[in-house]
């Protein structure tokens, strides 16, 4: 099916498809928090709605224990290659709120930019795709492919319900590969290509001390302070040379190598490159690894966050009687979460101090997932995004973790393609989230010549998987 | 002059006096937060009223640069010794709210105690001296010493405006001793008498990293957190034996010797009551020191809260941009605040990492205090306590600070007489701060006594002032 048709209406219905993409954000479908359970239903049911509209069939919101998943198809070329389109209509929370120039639910277009929660995190991206189908949908009234599309509302939490959905519906998720926009480019000009993924482990760790807060005049110097213990818990994680400092944390890790890394210094980005886009002058962390290395095939454990005793304006004298930190693991191959929790769980309590009592919870764990570089469905999404960006992707590894992507290989036997088309100054998670329209542009363009190229898959699909990592 | 008409009014209005103290404790008056201002005006406004009405002189609500001063007066007995009675109406924030059992402003009666913020702390105690007032005047028409009253609402913040008010006032303040009921007892039949003051210190540190929040998938591992940062510093303001780890801190801590020690040892809390009050199992800190000693005559250093990244519910992937915790000092003689500053932001200057900035704020600077246990009006108040109490003062020292006692020493030249009426189960600071109610009416017939005594004392002031300390 020649895709110019498909490319032209792509390209006249821009306006439209940004005021779409803006009503698509304005729902505040944070997660993580069970008060937005309600703007995360409407959003499920906005984005069912729209994909009938533009076109695509047995459009379904279907309800999990948690929020629901959002699916629908076009089986109408049989005999034709399957492609499963994943993305997720979830976000992360938006605060601090007054570090965000524009208000996160209302999209603000500033220059070329639209600024908005979850703009390039994922609803932007998973946006492209569904555009790409409209494309063809509204002008050959077919696609070149069948696709199943499965958008979810619970990846930012983890995907605690989406394993076992497709683990239910293995038959009917059948395809012969996977699709996932959710992650980053190097630059506006060089798309890329996610081969690797970490995996991740979240974790809470609490250090109770008095049954209520004390006064710190009256008890301070005799009572030992929980977020004082907290603190030297959180300090007695890492080890002066910025490794991990639990015991036996890095005893699975998988050593790369000299072939590979020495493709991922060609391919990856520089220091240089990865210090400006954090905005930060000095990096940090295991020495005899690259920036691009320690946030790939080295793990990490990061405080997200930690909170405790008086915390507001004024001040307050007490001793808190708890504190709280929140943490989490980035895992490499061959990293299991469950051995790090276990881990993590024994290390916490030999350094627990006599005085105070914590108790540690985890939760979210994902596998680390690696992908074929040279899988035909990774090259036909090569070429696409040549035609799209005008560019060749590199092949990089990704720092960050995407629940589906093992439960795609593992329990379908489907490759998963990573198409990234955010930039890494999109600030996702962040406060000031955007994304950049002519990213957005020519992701449609890329995604409209990636579901041509996948025309011609069948056949290659499911061979050599992953064999080519289990020798490294 | 005769207390027992007043005596007998006290002991028939403690009805009213409770109502009357619900509604002084209606009034939110946190000083430390701005957005309660109004709630401080408002409070001392009806302090002003209520003085009046009590039936004393020159009743004023005195603008300062902060919050305001209450004065009131009654000088008509010209010859007679006078008292200046000084206390707080401001109170500390009362988060977290969901900790309190009744809200904290509506002031509920459970069995024998008064719960609101600021019951003990310090609304229940000042106004126990204003009801004893009330006693005479309402039935002698007079009372048996003159009395200034000095009412302030910034106490819980480090009392900024005070001195200058009281410097500035010298010579309308000019009195023979002073007493100031913002202490606690040792137990309910233990009546204590302060003679000494921990001085104090806040300060706010802050460390920065990246210039917003960043992913903790992408660059985890590669950049510096100074949420961690901050961590591995507060890590490092104790030794592992519980020392404040901070070069030179201890220099100028004053050894007492053993006569001082044994007194403490007789007269003070136990470590086992000291465990019980604070509902714990176990102490912490300097060895070689009581648990009492620890919280009066060794300094101490602690945490009183701190937040950085997500802390909300539901989870977040970032290395936050900074982290800020609020700290304090207790100090004791021979230390001085602003040497303790120095020496804190030097330190802090040395164990910041080099990939993080950090910042140092200190305020509320207050000196450490002795008082002559032997004044003659120490003593008056001694007898004081055995008619309301039933029992003698034990004196003991306080781990916490009161900013006026050294002004008064030290500008006013006036003995400040340390008459608690709090008990150590009061959770003052904290959530459900109490004022045990035969507390409060025991503390109007003690200062119905005191009132009575001082109007001896006029001749014996000023000897001795802290001479027996200068020398220990």
């Amino acid at each position: 099916m020649d895709p110019h048709r498909a490319l032209r209406y792509a390209r006249a219905g821009r306006r439209k498809f940004v005021s779409e993409l803006q009503d698509f954000l304005r729902f505040a479908s944070v997660s993580s928090q069970p008060e937005r359970a309600n703007d995360v239903r409407k959003c499920a049911t906005w984005l069912a709605r729209h994909l009938k509209g533009v076109g695509l069939d047995r459009v379904r919101v279907i309800p999990t224990r948690g929020n629901p998943i959002v699916s629908a198809s076009w089986l109408r070329a049989p005999g034709r290659p399957t492609l499963l389109i994943y993305g997720h209509y979830d976000v992360v929370p938006v605060e601090p709120l007054s570090e965000w120039h524009t208000p996160p639910f209302t999209p603000t277009l500033k220059n070329d930019d639209l600024h908005a929660r979850g703009a390039a995190d994922d609803k932007g991206q998973l946006f492209s795709h569904i555009k790409a189908v409209e494309s063809y949908l509204k002008t050959e009234r077919a696609l070149p492919v069948n696709v199943k599309c499965i958008f979810e509302g619970e990846e930012e939490i983890g995907s605690p319900h989406l394993t076992s959905f497709i683990t239910r519906n293995r038959r009917a998720l059948r395809a012969d590969a996977a699709v996932i926009s959710d992650t980053r480019m190097l630059a506006s000009d060089r798309p890329a290509i996610s081969y690797a993924q970490r995996g991740g482990l979240r974790a809470e760790l609490e250090v109770k001390g008095p049954s209520h807060d004390l006064h710190s005049g009256n008890f301070g110097g005799a009572v030992h302070n929980p977020l004082q213990a907290l603190c030297e818990m959180i300090a007695r994680l890492h080890d002066a040379h910025g490794r991990v400092a639990i015991p036996g944390f890095y005893d699975n890790v998988r050593r790369w190598g000299d072939g590979e890394r020495a493709f991922m210094a060609t391919t990856g980005p520089s220091d240089e490159q990865i210090l400006q886009d954090a905005k930060i002058e000095s990096g940090w962390g295991e020495s005899g690894f690259s920036l691009y290395e320690r946030t790939t095939i080295r793990p990490a454990l990061t405080v997200n966050g930690m909170v405790g005793g008086h915390h507001g304006r004024g001040s307050k004298s007490i001793i808190p009687a708890r504190a709280i930190a929140k943490l989490s693991f980035r895992l490499v191959p061959d990293q299991r979460p469950q051995e790090i929790a276990q881990l993590f769980r024994d290390h916490i309590e030999r350094i627990t101090p006599a005085d105070v009592r914590s108790s540690v919870r985890t939760f979210s764990p994902i596998e680390p997932a690696l992908m074929d570089r040279n899988h035909p469905a990774v090259r036909a999404a090569a070429f696409a995004y040549k035609k799209g960006f005008g560019a060749p992707p590199v092949f990089i590894r990704s720092g960050g973790s995407i629940p589906v992507v093992n439960t795609f290989q593992e329990i379908l036997g489907v490759p998963a393609v990573l198409m990234g088309f955010g930039l890494p100054d999109d600030h996702i998670h962040g406060p000031n989230e955007k994304f950049h329209l002519p990213n957005f542009y020519k992701a449609i363009t890329t995604s409209i010549w990636y579901l041509a190229m996948a025309a011609k898959l069948r056949g290659a699909q499911r061979t050599q998987q992953r064999s080519e990592w289990r020798e490294s």
